[in-house]
C-alpha cells in the first residue's frame, strides 16, 4: 500500500515545482461553483504544463493506484472537478495555449486550460468564433466545456459543445496518448469517441487538446425583443410559439416573476408588475431586423407586452438584466442551482410543476430558462450553514424538493441535466434516467479506459 | 455446437413467416452495392417487423453463438451489410413506421428501416425537413444512414447524420432493448451512447428506432452557380476561395475532367474543354440570390468561367450533371467508388495526389468531391470480372493504387472514410488511421456491448 506521502514525495520527484501541497491549493481544489466541497484535502495539485506533466502524473497514479481529479478552472456546477482525501488533483488550467489558427479549414487546436472567452477573444481578430456559449465562458475552460458537454445561451441556433469538436488528445489513466477524431468536416472511421469524451466528466480520461470546429463571426446587426407575459407560464408559451413560428432567435431567455423581481431589486429598477415573467430574445444574421420584427409580432399575438430594439448597446442593456440572475439570487439565500431540459413542448408544463413543487415543499425556486431548447435552471433558495471554508451542504429538504422536479422533468420526457454535469451531486438519480441496464452498460464502457478505476472515483457512475 | 439447419428450425419456431431460407433471399443478402459479396450464403433472412422480432431473433443469436448481421436496404457502399456462411441476415427495411412527428420539439420518431427520401416525403407535409441527404437517399434507409453515420451533399451546411439524430432504441446481442439519448435540445446524463451507436455498421447492437432531430423547410430560393476551369486544381482551390469568403452555400460539387468527359458523354452533351473540370454550387435561405451572386464574383476572380441561374429548375438542370457520376461511371467498367476525406484547405493538394497514383499505377481514377467539407470520392476503374451472381473482385492492383491513395490522405490529416464507413472492405487501413492503442479500445467497446462476438464478426475491427 503506497501511502499519500509516498505519492506526493513520488510526484515531486517526476514533476519539480508542478506539485503544490500547499494547504491554500489543496483547499481551493476541494470545491466548484457548486458550493460542494470534497471530504478532506487532496494529497497534492499537480498543475501541469504539458502533455508529458499529464502523462507522468497518471504513471504515477497508476503504480500507486491514486485516483485522479482533473480540474479546470472549477467553475463546475455539480462537484465533478472536487478533489478529496487521498486523491491527486490534476489541473490542466495552466495548459492554456492556442497551438494553431486555420481560418481556410475553420478548425483550431488548443490546450485545455484556455478560457473560453480568452479564445475567443483571440478568434474574433481571425473573424472567427467557437460557438458553445456557457453562461461561465468568462471564467470556464474549453477542456472544462469539453468535460461537462456544456451549452449555453446560443444553443438552439449554434448547437453545444458536442457540435463544435472534432477531436480530442486524451491521456489515459495509464499515462497513454491517444489522438481522437479528425481535422476534417466529415470522418466515420470506427467508433465515435470524440463524442463518448465530451461529457465524460473526467471519467474516460484526461483532455490535453481539443481541435475545435470554428464558425466565422455572423455579420449584420443585432436585435433585442424584450416581452413581458402576465405569467409565467403564459412566457412559456409564448416562447412555444416563437419556435412554432419557424423563426430561430439566437438567444431567447425566460424569467419567471420571482427571478425578474430579484434581479430588478439588485439592480434598483423599477419593481415589476406582480407575477410578470419576462422573455429576452435576440436574433442576428443577415435578417435580424425582420426576424426582430416577426417575433415582436408573434409576442404581441399571444398577449405580451413588447420591446424591440435594433440597437446593440440598448439589446445589451436589456439582457444584462438576464445576466444579473447570479448575483440577484446570491443576495436572496444560498442557492442550488438545477438544471433540467424537457422538450420545448412541455416547457409550460415544466413551470406548472415547479409552482407545484414550490407550493408542497413550501420554498422558493426562483427559475430562469434558455427557452428556445427546453433548458431550465431552477434554483433553489434556503438558507445555507457556511462550512469555515465557505462551502455548504445542501440540507436534505432540499434535495426531497429536487428529487420531486427531478422525475417531473423525467416524467415529461426531459433530462436530469441539460449542462451542468451529473459530477457528485446528480449520480443519485443517474439510474432513474439511463435505466439500470444503461447504467451499467456505461460504468463498464468506463472501465476499459480506465480498468483501475482511478479516474475520477465516485463521480457521475457511483451510488 | 448448433448447426445452421438447427438455427434455422428455431429462429422458424420463434418467428415463423418472417424467416426466409429461399435461396434469391440468401443470395441477395450477400451483396451491397459495393459490389463485393460474402463468401457462402447465409443461414437465412429475417425479415423483422417489429422491435420483438429483432429481440426473439438476439436470442437465439446469443444462445446458438450464430453471428448477425443487420440489414436495412444494401446500398452500402463498404459491404458492411453482408452476410455470409453461418450467419443470420436480420433485415429491418419492413419496420419502415414513423411513430412520431412533432413539429413543435422539431422532433420525429421513426423505425430503422423506412426511407430516408419517404420520411422527408412524410415530414414536407408538416414544412420539416431531416437534413442528412446522402446521394443514396431514394434507395438508402434511417437506420442504414445511422449505422454509417451517412453524410451527403449539403452537409458543409447542414450537418451530418451525428448532428441530426437526439436518441436511438438499440437491441444488444443478448436481446435486451435500451433506450439512448434524449427528446431535448440538451442532454448530458451520462456517456453519449447516441453517438457511439451512429457509425458503429451493427456491431454494437441492432437499432430498432431512432429519435430525429427535425430542421424546418429552408425558406427561399435556390440559386445554382456553375463554373469550369481549366483544370482541377484550379476549381479546388477555387472551392478554397468560397470557403475563405465565408459564404456558406447549401452544394458545392467538384467535378474532375474524368468525371466531366464521362457524364456529357453519357448524356448527349457537347465534349467540354480537354482537362476542364467543373464547380456546381448552389446557395438557398433568405440571402440565396446575394450569395450566388457574392460566390460567381469570387469564382470569375480566379480564373472561372461563370453561369448563375436564380431559376430553380434550370439549376437542378446544371446539377442533374453531378448526379449522373455514377451511371456514367458504370460505363467506363467495373468501379470502386472511394470516400477518403481531407481537411479542405488540403483539396487541390489531395486531387495532385489523385494525379500522381494515376500516373505511378497506370490507371484512371475519376473524382468527384463535395468540395464544400473536403470529401473525395475517387472511382477506380478496372475490367472487373463478374462473378455468376454478378458481383466482382476487385483486383489488387487496384487495391494498391487504393491504398497508396488512402496513405495520402492520411498524410494531408485526412480521414479513410468521410461517410461510406469501414465495413468489410477497408478493415485492414483502419488501425493505420487510428494507431494500435485507439484500435485495441475500440474494439474492446465493442466487447462490452457485445461479449460473444456476434454483431457483425469480421466487419470494421476484423484484420
Amino acid at each position: 500500500m503506497t501511502t499519500a506521502p509516498d505519492v506526493a514525495a513520488r510526484l515531486q520527484a517526476a514533476l519539480g515545482e508542478r506539485v503544490d501541497t500547499s494547504d491554500a491549493a489543496r483547499h481551493a481544489a476541494r470545491a466548484d461553483k457548486s458550493g460542494h466541497a470534497a471530504s478532506g484535502l487532496p494529497i497534492a495539485v499537480v498543475h501541469a504544463r504539458s502533455v508529458e506533466d499529464v502523462q507522468a502524473t497518471l504513471r504515477i497514479a497508476t503504480e500507486t493506484r491514486t485516483p485522479v481529479v482533473t480540474r479546470g478552472a472549477g467553475t463546475g456546477l455539480a462537484g465533478g472537478a472536487n478533489a478529496g482525501a487521498g486523491e491527486i488533483a490534476l489541473s490542466v488550467r495552466g495548459m492554456d495555449r492556442i497551438l494553431e489558427v486555420r481560418p481556410d479549414d475553420l478548425l483550431a487546436v488548443v490546450e485545455p486550460g484556455i478560457l473560453n472567452a480568452d479564445l475567443n477573444a483571440a478568434l474574433a481578430e481571425h473573424g472567427l468564433w467557437w460557438a458553445p456559449d456557457p453562461a461561465s465562458r468568462a471564467i470556464s475552460t474549453v477542456g472544462g466545456n469539453i468535460a461537462t458537454g456544456a451549452g449555453g445561451l446560443l444553443c438552439a441556433k449554434y448547437g453545444v459543445v458536442r457540435d463544435a469538436v472534432l477531436g480530442v488528445d486524451l491521456v489515459l489513466a495509464d499515462g497513454r496518448l491517444l489522438q481522437l477524431g479528425h481535422r476534417t468536416v466529415k470522418g466515420v472511421t470506427g467508433l465515435d469517441l470524440t463524442s463518448l469524451v465530451i461529457g465524460s466528466e473526467g471519467t474516460l480520461g484526461v483532455v490535453v487538446g481539443a481541435t475545435l470546429k470554428l464558425r466565422r463571426v455572423v455579420p449584420g446587426v443585432v436585435c433585442t425583443v424584450a416581452a413581458t407575459f402576465p405569467d409565467v407560464r403564459a412566457a412559456a408559451a409564448a416562447s412555444a410559439a416563437v419556435t412554432a413560428s419557424g423563426v430561430q432567435p439566437s438567444i431567447m431567455e425566460l424569467m419567471d416573476a420571482a427571478s425578474l423581481r430579484a434581479v430588478h431589486d439588485l439592480l434598483s429598477l423599477d419593481a415589476p408588475s406582480p407575477g410578470a415573467a419576462q422573455l429576452t430574445i435576440q436574433t442576428d444574421g443577415p435578417a435580424a431586423d425582420v426576424e426582430a420584427d416577426a417575433i415582436a409580432a408573434t409576442l404581441r399575438a399571444v398577449g405580451g407586452t413588447v420591446a424591440v430594439t435594433h440597437d446593440r448597446a440598448e439589446g445589451e442593456r436589456l439582457l444584462a438584466i438576464r445576466r444579473s440572475m447570479h448575483p440577484a439570487m446570491e443576495r436572496l439565500g444560498t442557492t442550488l442551482i438545477e438544471d433540467v431540459s424537457v422538450p420545448r413542448s412541455a416547457l409550460p408544463a415544466m413551470f406548472d410543476e415547479i409552482a407545484r413543487v414550490e407550493r408542497e415543499h413550501g420554498i422558493v425556486i426562483p427559475t430562469v430558462a434558455h427557452a428556445g431548447d427546453g433548458n431550465l435552471h431552477p434554483n433553489f433558495i434556503f438558507e445555507g450553514e457556511v462550512g469555515e471554508d465557505g462551502t455548504v451542504e445542501v440540507p436534505p429538504a432540499i434535495w426531497d424538493a429536487a428529487d420531486d422536479l427531478f422525475r417531473s422533468a423525467l416524467r415529461l420526457g426531459g433530462t436530469l441535466t441539460g449542462e451542468h454535469g451529473i459530477g457528485i451531486l446528480k449520480r443519485r438519480w443517474l439510474a432513474d434516467e439511463l435505466g439500470d441496464d444503461q447504467w451499467e452498460l456505461q460504468r463498464r464502457i468506463t472501465q476499459v479506459f480506465d480498468p483501475l478505476g482511478i479516474l475520477n472515483p465516485g463521480k457521475v457512475f457511483s451510488a
